[in-house]
């Protein structure tokens, strides 16, 4: 598996939802980097597992990002923690966290586990819901907790979350450089090979989910555009 | 001057007490690793500026602990800058510093910034009430910060603020033994050399504060205690 940190592309498959054989096949042979396992409502341990157990039959890295501490599974290859730093509620920044480590602390394996500092950025997504962002955000916003999330909190992954929504190629090249060693994950949205590519001109790795279930012929296309994009 | 991660003993003065010429000579003359410039109230920029040009007359490490974006000033070694990771309040943890960057983000120098994960400890202190700290910690909360602190966050400094009260030694000999990379300071309610080898036998670094207004004589005597601690 390559570092995370090489990563152009990924595919984020919601346990939540189904998705045929065929189609994950396609999924996992397609290129992509890695495959992530992550939702935001209905995502069990039961769902998470058997996802997991239909991934491994092919050699894609599998990744799990969690969102639920009673969803995690052993077996994955990497955990990406989200703290929410535009949450209104600290839960999603940090005690949600320390209630996970008091829990399974000593399973955990440090190495296997990669912080990301998330900024959810449509206002109207489950997310920004759940987790009471602050998602009207200025540019000015976005560029401060960029810097918050690498200089102060060393956070190895900032993830721009449009969630559903597509975002801003400028806004997301301006958070660019303003990142020297943290990279950049951008989501949302994107649905063709040249929104792909738009985003991964700018972003480390762009992350497709949701046009996996909607229109898989043009998903499976943006992993070729994010890793031409120049 | 030393790293700070060597340092075994720092004297914290607080920008709203007063302090005598005399005082302050013996305080930066006493072999102390560093002096630190900070409090809870009262802290204007006004008053560090003046206390950081009495103390910059003498050759030791002059830092400060950031409690209040507008009090500020240039010319101290490092910045320490709080995130109290056991407040109820958001704003402590990282909306402040999403302030401070938003407004001073191109004047910081990022080499100069020290981030310490603060839990304060003290629920009948001035810190506990400002910051709205949830001050009763269990051991397993606390080593759960504590590796929240480092592995997460990674913190460079992991801060048991007692604030007032002298705390477990076996307490901070336990979260010592949670931390790897993280450097522990301890903090609080240490009045004579006993108290500070006690302390100094596992935290990584002590800091004396209150007790140079109350009884400078023992207070002195915390540096030879903490730097003998064996």
């Amino acid at each position: 598996m390559e570092h995370f940190r090489e990563w152009k592309h990924i595919f984020k498959l919601d346990p939540n939802k189904e998705i045929s054989d065929d189609a994950l096949e396609k999924i996992c042979e397609s290129g992509t980097d890695a495959v992530m396992i992550g939702g935001t409502d209905g995502v069990t341990e039961e769902k998470v597992v058997n996802l997991m157990a239909r991934v491994r039959r092919y050699s894609v890295s599998c990744v799990l990002e969690i969102s639920d501490m009673d969803a995690v599974a052993p077996g994955f290859d990497l955990y990406f923690i989200p703290s929410v730093l535009n949450s209104k509620r600290k839960k999603w920044l940090v005690d949600a966290h320390v209630e996970a480590v008091k829990k399974y602390g000593p399973l955990i394996n440090w190495d296997e586990i990669v912080m990301e500092g998330y900024c959810i950025l449509n206002p109207e997504s489950k997310a920004a819901a759940l987790t009471e962002a602050a998602a009207d955000l200025s540019l000015d916003d976005l560029l401060a907790y960029a810097q918050v999330a690498e200089k102060m909190f060393h956070f190895p992954v900032f993830y721009l979350e449009y969630s559903g929504t597509y975002g801003d190629p400028e806004t997301v090249a301006k958070v660019k450089s303003a990142l020297s060693d943290t990279v950049l994950f951008y989501g949302g949205g994107i649905r063709t090979p040249e929104q792909a590519e738009a985003m991964a001109r700018h972003a480390d790795c762009i992350v497709v989910g949701n046009s996996l279930y909607t229109d898989l012929e043009n998903a499976l296309k943006t992993v070729k555009a994010a890793k031409g994009a120049k």
